[in-house]
């Protein structure tokens, strides 16, 4: 895969790309990371990228110019046409459905404004995918772009080892992460449930299966509208609201 | 405001915090950045920060040791106690309202795990937040911190200047932005809309709330769900839905 990012600030980019599974997805050549300041293609004698708004208000507003010429040549290079995605608060939601989708791509392009405003003229006829991390307000679409390579990214094949096992991967399994306890068994007078130093794996695997789902119900009951629950987790949950 | 970061990957912060917007904030005297590698911290001879879960399972846990002594070391410094912020897809979602929220707090901490999952004392009886940007899965805490950094930074008085004036605050009036136009006002033959370059300011400031309204609509009618209308935008929504 191969993924550029458009960006007026290349040098937000240096610690995150080449730290972690970032770097180590490119020493293991799952994919080719391009950060280009599309100053560097605007046409204007100052390189100016930005101009005041048709119709007033306050803010700059980003010229199509640079952005489409920036985004006709980087793809020139790919064989089959890139996916274009401009971060913005007004975007299809992104979701771990839509990370796996990113990740079958061959090449995703990441168009970075910045306190700007985008001309709609951008987002009408240049732009392939609009997403939005969440309903907040960041100073520019660096960040979340980086947010979404690093989910896409942790996904290809061969990037993450057993070493990186994703226990944290509370939305592939439907339901939320049930807790985990490490060493030592008596940490300050908190102690690690019984059963997890039982030795008992069924119990031990009963354990975890209740209380991920109780920490599902308890935080996060949407995502069980969509789960296939089983006899044993439907009696749960109606012992659980009943105790309610 | 002071905000610390406990990681094990400080050098994933670099870029971030000295570019653009928490550049200007550290130099305003807005924001303190403090980048902590918590493994400074671990008592254990190998300085280890992680250990098998108990139970079994594939995956490590970071323990709980270093990030308590980390976090109690930090906040000795503070005059009121901190907010300590697990960065977490179970966690409460956030959004605007949590980031001013946030905004008005005099010291954040952020704890970002890796790979590993968070031995449960830590949730328990360290933590003040747990905060979800989204439902997908990150390698780690440190992109999602700097999400919530960067969302709550901008808001502290004196950071943003009217040079950086927010057009991108899609989530402050409660609906969407309206569309963007700057100059060329023909570019390869698409126009910016002739009401934008009739110099009507009543017309415009129309367009422009139409086209917001319109836009929800279309894109986000959630957002409708909490909005007060007026008459004349509850007549054009019952217009558009007609025609639907």
């Amino acid at each position: 895969m191969r993924i550029d990012f458009l960006t007026l600030f290349p040098e937000m980019f240096n610690g995150i790309l080449h730290s972690s599974i970032l770097k180590k997805a490119q020493e293991k050549k799952a994919v080719e990371f391009q950060v280009i300041n599309f100053r560097d293609y605007s046409s204007n004698k100052h390189q100016n990228v930005d101009d005041y708004p048709y119709g007033g208000g306050a803010g700059m507003v980003l010229t199509p110019q640079p952005i489409f010429d920036a985004v006709e040549d980087l793809r020139t290079s790919s064989s089959t046409p890139p996916k274009v995605v401009l971060v913005c608060p007004q975007g299809e939601r992104f979701n771990q459905k839509k990370a796996e989708q990113l990740a079958k791509e061959e090449h995703l392009l990441f168009v970075c404004g910045h306190y700007e405003g985008y001309d709609e003229r951008i987002r009408e006829h240049l732009v392939t995918d609009e997403i939005s991390i969440g309903d907040f307000v960041l100073t520019g679409g660096e960040l979340a772009s980086m947010v979404i390579a690093d989910s896409v990214v942790r996904l290809l094949p061969g990037v993450l080892g057993n070493e990186d096992s994703p226990v944290l991967d509370s939305y592939s399994s439907g339901l939320l992460e049930h807790p985990h306890y490490t060493r030592p068994a008596d940490f300050r007078g908190y102690k690690v449930p019984d059963v997890l130093l039982s030795g008992n794996h069924k119990k031990i695997a009963e354990w975890r299966e209740e209380e991920s789902l109780k920490r599902t119900y308890q935080r996060r009951p949407d995502l069980l509208e969509n789960y296939l629950l089983n006899e044993k987790q439907k009696e749960l949950l109606k012992k659980w609201r009943n105790e309610n």
